[in-house]
């Protein structure tokens, strides 16, 4: 950042955006906005990949979440440093998070730093993994006659269990949530059972929700680690009364396209109704290009990435434009990994040219949409 | 709804809305395209009006929120009634609630009178008012070293203080917070008090938090309903040490068009900077119109009503386009209750030619931000 003689470089401002639970689609607008406008985004792993294909195409884009078991690529005081760095040059600076920025996201750290630093900011509330989590498997954390009440807690506050107020949490309130819990099943089953929680306590446990991957397991408090121990990190935890009403309110995995990241090759206006259709039948679409002007390098190879690990479960096709497009940007070989359904003799056509040809309607979609 | 011969109506669909604390682009990206393609939005008074002016121009719009003390307009049997009738009806319906349907919004309940009607539901959660008001007032309801946990409650389920587990609360997180309690500050006191909280406990009181309408008061628990006495509903409480924080962390306040909700009438694309600018500065724009094909009647009327009621603090116009808009779709006595400022010479002569002359740039925008 050049200082151009005695100017001062005007002073940038960090957006603490909360990214909401894992479907990009549960970002705030305001949150939206924030990030499409930044100049620099810093996130961490519980980011859903997509919302990174809506940053600007020169935006920087630094990781800063956990690699592997435990230990973060970045320090939370090298992380709230970078924040203000950025921040002094004059930049516009998104730092991104899973769930809500208040909510075990240590914004409040962060924010504590740059407001020493004299760094203006914003909070960008966002929704909580906790009730979004519990609500897509059909668990709404208060319920009349059932909880007047819901606690968040965090199941792993650093490496000590000695930071968790046991006893608090035992006798609070109907319905209790654990971030992040998985790796103390039997300490938390414990611990609450032994201060007098009912051992036939319903709870259920709730891996990637709101994402295509989500997985969700329940039955009681007293064996919560046989039956949850398969479930995969991160997850949350919910216990209470409530717990139970998943057996009639569950309606995500009822969707026809329920785990189903579909690819919409863009084209034109027809793609939004496309993706609100799939969206509605409980599928996650995955536009591309995201913004006008696309795809650009990154989105490239976000997408590029996302086929490679199988998180794209389908492709779906109106145009020969969109096939065009799609081709060009990416290998026929990544791209033949999904199977790919076309909603116009033409896109099937555009589609052969590239060796795919689309699968029957009801393979993938149970019921069809379009 | 016409029955053709054997045919059976197409089965609608309810959409359960979380629309956030307040401002209303704290609604989800989900959220708003399920509120722009509804045929009928239900909602409650806790929703922000600008969010009905996305409706479409058809969309039957139905309120249900509370009339005047405590008597609803509906009852809460006729409210899920209603969405079922709708949904039979083959229309896709919006239950609109303030925050998330899912914490304190009863959204279980229309849930569970769905699911036993077989009418498909998906929720959509949003931010919830107990983090999204203490955000905006500087405070994260967790925090490390002061909170590894928080609980939301509610200050009244139906009359009966009988229902609020007092023991569990005063035991609980470290976090308390209290949706609508200011009813009954005392006893919230009283009850925490004479269960072991420290009345210098730090707390905060925070109405219409993340709206211009926000207003905060702090204090110590011990003295809560002689500090807060004055703060009227609805309002979250927050009591635990990290309302402390907000002496350091407090940012909407600072911001310089902190409390203005601002008029901006569309004429092009300059709209979403200039939107982008006011909210940036802590400002709520107030785009019209809002939708393309606009403006409909429904929002004219909207708009009367927030001019009328004062809730329109400032207007902003960029073209004499944008300024004949508005005063041919509104009465030149209604739009002069407020002041106006314009981004260009035409803009201002446009606006002289309705006997309104724009303020000085200072004397609303505190440092201006165009």
């Amino acid at each position: 950042m050049e200082v151009q003689g005695e100017m001062q470089v005007r002073m940038g401002k960090v957006f603490l955006v909360g990214a909401g639970p894992g479907s990009p689609d549960l970002i705030s607008v305001r949150g939206l906005s924030c990030l499409r406008r930044a100049q620099v985004v810093v996130y961490d792993r519980l980011t859903s990949r997509s919302l990174l294909a809506e940053t600007a195409p020169d935006c920087e884009r630094i990781y800063v979440g956990k690699q592997g078991h435990g230990c973060h690529a970045m320090s939370q005081e090298a992380i709230s440093q970078l924040l203000v760095d950025r921040a002094r040059a004059g930049l516009t600076v998104c730092r991104l998070k899973g769930g809500d920025p208040f909510v075990f996201g240590r914004g409040g750290e962060e924010a504590e730093r740059l407001s020493r630093a004299g760094v203006p900011f914003e909070v960008v509330p966002g929704v909580t993994a906790g009730t979004a989590a519990a609500a897509y498997a059909g668990i709404p954390v208060t319920h009349r006659g059932l909880a007047t009440a819901v606690t968040f807690a965090t199941g792993h506050e650093g490496a000590a269990s000695s930071a968790i107020d046991w006893n608090a949490l035992a006798a609070g309130s109907d319905t209790l949530v654990f971030y992040m819990g998985l790796g103390r099943l039997a300490q938390v089953r414990d611990e609450l059972v032994r201060r007098g929680r009912p051992a036939e306590t319903p709870a259920a446990v709730v891996h990637w929700g709101a994402c295509p991957e989500q997985r969700v397991a329940t039955g009681r408090l007293g064996d919560l680690p046989q039956w949850a121990g398969s479930i995969p990190q991160p997850a949350v935890i919910v216990i209470g009364e409530v717990a139970a009403l998943r057996e009639r309110l569950a309606w995500a995995e009822r969707l026809p396209l329920f785990g189903c990241r579909v690819l919409l090759p863009a084209s034109g206006e027809v793609e939004d109704d496309l993706a609100d259709a799939v969206r509605d039948a409980g599928g996650e679409p995955w536009l591309f290009p995201r913004r006008p002007g696309g795809p650009h390098p990154h989105e490239i190879e976000l997408l590029r990435s996302e086929l490679t690990e199988g998180r794209i479960h389908l492709g779906a096709v109106t145009s020969p434009h969109g096939v065009h497009r799609l081709f060009c940007a990416l290998d026929a070989a990544v791209l033949r990994r999904v199977p790919f359904r076309a909603t116009t003799p033409e896109a099937m056509a555009a589609l052969a040219e590239y060796g795919v040809s689309p699968v029957p309607s009801n393979a993938f979609l149970g019921e069809t949409v379009w």
